[in-house]
């Protein structure tokens, strides 16, 4: 604990304009302030990780969502890791290792009730901001309040080897059911097939998705865990087996037209077969992230559940960043190292 | 119970040819055969009344869907209600009242645990095919299953002077919810309002369905009974709530280009908004049948659940019943008035 007041200056990338379609690093400005004076109940923490994620896009629009724009002028909103360096509040001492949502910033001032305090000796930091954070739990969440995988079905999983779905299907196979992952490009198949263990992994590029998914799931799809939209959604709902669930996370590939979106499935077949499909944002449960740190660490642990990072350097390349989670171009959880 | 010996002949429409778009008399043939003997177990009725109802459209299609198709040659398939005229089994005596699945013919023999007997001083024997019966009951499970409408909340269905709709509605309306119903013509939209007590009702003829629906919406809609799809349906789920249900129940807008459906809504709004979509075919719950009789026919009785019925006599009118059902042209619960 200190009396509050830092001295000091922080960096942080504000929002400059909207973006049209992909947003790039024009859309954001660098600005330097000086560190304000922590009122009670506030810690200063400078920025270790910061989460890149594709929701970010959706915080680009000026529209109410399930939350709020980002306002032109504004620090971008993020998830990170950070140390403690200031603190007005006991139990929260510098050099402690927190997580929370603290923006695009190499410091931040947050009330210490939406910091979570991590053990500096157990994962890997950034870890927090994947496996066992967010991500992670979105895909703990949606398999165990919506998708409900039981031993022998077919689950289909999309962007594979993203933070989230190669959680998803891991938890899958830990289920003892058959998994099928579609991904983009053949490095990342051949990583969720070697490395994560799915049974099969299709690469969407170039392909006929639809003929692909009929071969590699004789018996249909109980189970889809849903992160792209658009062709590959259509593909697998068209192969629904009767009482499927769908796990609606995200839908990536319309992020940046989201304006104008193309048409979607005509759902007829969810009558017919009775499929629940249905939407999942893991902020409605918070209880399921305690609950995910404290089953996934000793897999992570242990080396059980894999995963994987790209990471980028420096907080101005985070606009960057976020582009290439936009469009594929990372690989696993992507993060940005900040200090 | 008698020995099984029968005499006499039934009449049956059998499908003639699969129809292409909607379903006409020449599509179906009219013949006559003997009465066969009973086997043990089996009951011979003759039909009073014969339900007609949207989903018959699926069953001409020659592909597996959750039911068999009908087979060219075969006996139109459909639930009526009859008198028992020839029975070998204990319990079910001539003059005996029951409903079942007994197909589009005069006489049927049906294993007796096909059947359910009715009171005979009980409500009037047509409405165990409606209010009281498969669409009472889908309703009902659509209700209790899925939407689970809390007070308050803003309910919409489609097809709303329908078979299905009206229960649905008035339901929503005894747990305390607005209910906005959508259906075709004035008078419909008179009778939704008026007799049924709908807090409003929309005409989807020649009408901005969205504006409609926003001005009768203004909180937005929690709850969709879902009977027509089509334009209806992309009105309404473009203005869901956050956390809305949506009972997939039929699509009848679209039962005659299945073949080649229009495209539907895009799903994105259902991770933003967390939205469930979820199938229903009612006998999946079939313990929903005999508790919602139990339930209902009190309220039959006293007249609080209000029902209509078209009544269109003669077996050999059972296929333009059909084609009235499909387009909208007729009120309420369709019934072919046999004997």
């Amino acid at each position: 604990m200190t009396d509050g007041t830092i001295h000091g200056v922080r960096h942080a990338l504000v929002l400059k304009r909207r973006p049209h379609g992909m947003p790039g690093a024009g859309d954001f400005e660098m600005v330097e302030e000086r560190l304000p004076v922590l009122a009670p109940g506030e810690v200063l923490t400078r920025t270790l990780f910061l989460s890149i994620d594709p929701y970010m896009r959706g915080r680009l629009y000026d529209r109410t969502s399930y939350a709020a724009p980002v306002q032109v002028g504004g620090v971008m909103t993020g998830e990170s890791v950070g140390e403690v360096v200031g603190s007005t509040v006991p139990g929260f001492a510098a050099g402690d290792l927190v997580v929370g949502t603290r923006g695009w910033q190499t410091h931040a001032v947050t009330e210490a009730k939406a910091l979570v305090k991590l053990d500096r000796h157990g994962a890997p930091p950034s870890t927090y901001l994947g496996v066992l954070g967010m991500p992670g739990v979105t895909a703990y969440s949606g398999m165990t309040d919506i998708g409900r995988v039981k031993s022998g079905e077919t689950v289909v999983v999309s962007a594979a080897s993203g933070a989230v779905g190669s959680v998803a299907g891991q938890l899958a196979k830990r289920a003892g059911a058959r998994v099928i992952g579609i991904a983009g490009g053949a490095e990342k198949c051949l990583w969720v097939q070697e490395t994560l263990g799915f049974d099969d992994c299709i690469d969407h590029r170039g392909m006929d998705i639809a003929a692909a998914l009929l071969a590699a799931c004789p018996h249909g799809i109980d189970v889809y865990f849903e992160n792209v939209g658009g062709a590959v959604q259509q593909a697998v709902f068209s192969q629904l087996n009767p009482f499927a669930r769908v796990i609606m996370c995200g839908m990536v590939a319309q992020y940046n037209d989201e304006l104008a979106p193309p048409p979607g499935a005509n759902l007829a077949f969810v009558v017919r077969k009775r499929v629940r499909i249905e939407g999942l944002i893991v902020t409605d449960k918070p209880e399921r992230f305690p609950e995910w740190r404290a089953l996934a660490a000793p897999w992570v642990a242990d080396g059980s559940l894999k995963y994987r990072e790209t990471v980028v350097d420096g907080l101005e390349n985070a606009p960057e960043a976020l582009a290439q989670v936009l469009s594929g171009g990372n690989f696993g959880k992507m993060v940005v190292k900040v200090a």
